[in-house]
């Protein structure tokens, strides 16, 4: 089995592009690294175009290279030097896949969705993907993001989002008008995030179909955004924190409307207690 | 007034150490970046020793430079090439403070808790001071992270907690035995997080007293700190997600616990709502 060991080799030159956001554009591709994120793209069906690992990772993954094979991926072997040139993260499992995008439009809101996180203006891509972790594990139908907020399918995005971009529809670029007239159009109530509002979380109605809409990180949710919410609310705190990390706020927001659902329409058998 | 321009100053060469754990030990001082914590700082009248400024930082935070003078701070006006060699942060804001340690051991656990954060075995700076955020947010008396964890005064831990770490007690480097006993002598329960646990969260009782004890990012909670538990219990999830984030999944337990003693005990006049 051959090795590749330069930097200069086209498949490694492409690859590496994929870094910046006008070649993930352009591309319509983008870079998947570690063990967990590839499985997760394998486990949903999600196409993987080629996976790169230094001998040593593909010595420890060969199921994973196995089944990346099996489902059409162009497997290739690449000298440790050179994949850690190439991967963005700061201990690289000496895996790097690169992945058809599957961020979508518009057109791929569920029609009927109950709980959606909406990211307008947020910068941090660590953020975006946390939230998107977030979202899927208290059962999200869709996270969006509208123009202007990060790429969901950035490097450091993708990493903290743990595989969870695979697991539910995630919506970039939308422009928010559109997007808030689609949710509007399905019931959805939105719900904006702002620690200076009046109202308190607790009084806000969650038990129904719920957009939670975050702001950007610095200065909140924008005038066009506010124009459009049903609600404005605020995490009751009682410390003297100014307010919570941004991640961390949505994370609160999410359970808590997937908690007043649960009451309302208890899922899977779940045990319902107060 | 003088500006410093050489790295090779005495009083900055002090500073520069303290972006490591031993010579912050060794001083019991830290370093607080940005204009926030160091107003945070001010704001809980705990003492700041030294206010470092580039010329440009002082000229826009006249009223903080000024304040901090007032209450005894030395305030020197550092070059803004050192002052950026000095700082940790990606994006500087021309401010770095010395400040004495505010860490506690265990003599500074308050008589009676009502809701502790513990963190024992977390090792990413910045899920430790967002803990913290989240701690103070929603009201807890304490955070303690026991001998293992990170330390809650490295340079990304005080950026991440936001200044909450001078808004409430925070114990450091404590044995965990020593901890869990000095609690339910005080009779809080304590409340393990697990994904993998066989209890959700909705049964276990958090209306008490309550610790939320959270694990090592990679492995979750040691055997020793198991057997100790009052309760483990895991966030009931609806989607793939095969685990929250480690600050994520802390600050909705920690919502969730003081949202159900809010429920049981209002304050301050809250609005009560389910």
């Amino acid at each position: 089995v051959n090795v590749i060991t330069s930097s200069r080799n086209p498949t490694l030159l492409a690859v590496r592009k994929l870094g910046r956001a006008p070649a993930r554009a352009g591309q319509r591709r983008f870079l998947l690294e570690g063990a967990q994120g590839i499985r997760a793209a394998l486990d949903a069906s999600a196409p993987v175009a080629t996976l790169l690992a230094t001998p040593a990772a593909a010595a420890r993954h060969r199921r994973l290279l196995d089944d990346a094979g099996a489902a059409g991926a162009e497997v290739l072997l690449v000298a440790e030097r050179v994949l850690h040139g190439l991967a963005q993260t700061v201990t690289p499992q000496g895996l790097v896949a690169v992945v058809p995008s599957v961020v979508r439009g518009l057109d791929a809101l569920p029609a009927a969705p109950r709980l959606v996180a909406v990211l307008t203006e947020v910068r941090d891509p660590g953020n975006a993907g946390t939230v998107l972790r977030a979202a899927d594990a208290f059962g999200a139908d869709a996270v969006a993001t509208t123009a202007g907020s990060v790429d969901p399918e950035s490097p450091k995005a993708v990493r903290a989002s743990a595989g969870s971009l695979f697991h539910l529809a995630v919506l970039a670029g939308v422009a928010w008008p559109d997007l808030a007239g689609a949710l509007a159009g399905r019931g959805v109530a939105l719900v904006g995030a702002d620690p200076h509002a009046r109202d308190s979380v607790d009084a806000a109605p969650l038990e129904g179909p719920t957009a939670v809409v975050l702001g950007n990180e610095a200065h909140g949710l924008g005038a066009d955004v506010r124009r459009d919410l049903d609600h404005l609310v605020r995490l009751p705190t009682r410390g003297r924190a100014e307010s919570l990390n941004l991640a961390a706020a949505a994370a609160v927001l999410l359970w808590e409307a997937a908690r007043r659902q649960r009451v309302a329409v208890p899922l899977r058998g779940e045990a319902v207690v107060g």
